[in-house]
């Protein structure tokens, strides 16, 4: 269990950024439409045939200066059977290229349930005498609402693995609060799940001095950002809600030590949108995805230094 | 919005049952290992193949007596993608004979990515001049630990398409008191959480008296569900724990209404591995699944009575 070859990933790119891959149609170019709806008409497998192209695309152009990416299943379950096989398909394509692969699904459950989805995206299914590894990713997002025991069998397939989670601790969305900062016996819920991160990560192996199990963290509460990295000093961040969700960069600074470790930036819509922001030709979407990650990972780098593994 | 059809198929089959189809490989008898290995060899496809035909012979048996069936996703994702597509056609099948159909997904997000989710499970798509339904569910069970903007893309789902959702509100597993049973004000969490059900369903249309939002309440936890059922009078209760985690049929009496209505109890590993426990032939898995479906359909009657829509 570790987060050990993202954050090499992430000192050997000199970038602390996972691209979200969370594709919507509207942000695919309509010359890669066009070419899917041709072949397969205006259906579930035309459309997920156009995301798979899209993420291709930016994959192909990001894949040297980006350590990570960071699928979310929700866009892919939305077009049903196709769209989970791109799913697959994505993460297969950016593992090839060495990429990390985190996969967003927020997954959870009671033990025994939890154990089939940990099967599916951390470990491996056996069938007779074979093993298949169900879906080739790196680590997983999950919701630890239900307590430990619902979390116990994902730090195991970690452990045998050598893979992580990120757990919910606060989100970045608007109404987060609700019950995240809300205080039990004076200590708001999002600090209690920080700390069972700690507790969840303390038999782990720390060659960095983080923990296989990470935080979800979002950029739209800077605040917390720095408590929680001073209460949790072996807990990883997944950062996400920079850029079009409001994050800014300098609120970040908080979330890394002496050495630019401690946490990782996602940026989904302004990557992939990039071309409809720059308004360039939409040939070119990949290029403006890559124009903006170089932005952010020069904005970002300006904040931790240069990234150092010591 | 509403529960009203599934309210209506338990009067209708006088029983307050769902079959959870949560399976593994060893649940299933060795003639349909054989068979589909056979066919596919040892493969993902193989055991989703064989989980394909103990699901259909289950759904054949039992689709008479009783009135829905709870695919848990944690045990179709876990044989990939052939592992989804088995979940969709056991979805496909079991509706073709009218049962209601809940996805045990558990799903959750921020509101721009828990619209993925609610267009995959309770919406419709629209690629170009077409809309389809990625997967032919009517209810999802849904987590809320991110607060109001992660329900309402699905309850506005919910509101489009008469579906509905199962919010996690006291979860069936031996931890879920690490969080749920913490107080916020002297409220406990699961407390919070169920008035935020009565909340969000506030606006439903409720022929019966329950609103489209129901609430997880595991039959483990007895005195909550006596509770909640006093304080949250328009919410509809999805009972999982019973049987092979310990709940008992007596400790339920207190989720059900004069009617008779309020509640569905889930049971999986009972149902599916009822031939194992029988040690009867394996070929009458299918008969044995059916024998404990009666004998918990005639177990929960006699504490809910017959049941009455009024």
């Amino acid at each position: 269990m570790s987060l050990n070859r993202l954050i090499e990933k992430i000192a050997e790119t000199q970038n602390p950024t996972v691209a979200g891959l969370d594709p919507k149609l509207e942000y695919v170019p309509g010359f890669i439409k066009e070419k899917a709806f041709a072949e397969h008409g205006e259906t579930l497998k035309g459309a997920a045939k156009a995301i798979w192209l899209f993420n291709k695309g930016i994959i192909d152009a990001i894949h040297e200066i980006v350590p990570a990416v960071k699928p979310q299943l929700a866009f892919y379950e939305m077009l049903g059977i196709e769209g989970v096989k791109v799913f697959h398909e994505t993460a297969e394509y950016a593992r090839k290229y060495g990429m990390y692969v985190i996969a967003d699904g927020k997954r959870n459950d009671i033990g025994s349930t939890a154990e089939g989805y940990a099967s599916a995206y951390l470990g491996k299914v056996r069938v007779g005498e074979n093993e298949y590894e169900p879906f080739p990713v790196d680590a997983l997002t999950v919701n630890a609402y239900l307590g430990s025991d619902g979390i116990t069998p994902f730090t195991d397939a970690c452990k045998k693995y050598d893979k992580g989670i990120f757990v919910l601790v606060k989100t970045s969305n608007p109404s987060s609060g609700e019950l995240q900062d809300k205080l039990i016996s004076g200590v708001p819920v999002y600090e209690i799940m920080g700390r069972l991160c700690e507790e969840w990560g303390r038999e782990s192996e720390k060659r960095y001095g983080y923990s296989g199990v990470g935080a979800v963290i979002g950029a739209t509460y800077p605040e917390q950002i720095k408590e929680m990295r001073e209460k949790l000093p072996n807990t990883f961040f997944l950062i996400p809600g920079y850029g079009a969700q409001g994050g800014r960069s300098g609120d970040l600074k908080a979330a890394f030590d002496s050495r630019g470790l401690g946490g990782i930036v996602n940026s989904s819509r302004a990557v992939m949108c990039a071309w409809q922001k720059e308004k360039c030709d939409e040939q070119d979407y990949a290029g403006a995805a890559l124009r903006e990650i170089i932005r952010m990972k020069n904005e970002l780098i300006e904040i931790t230094g240069e990234i150092k593994l010591k």
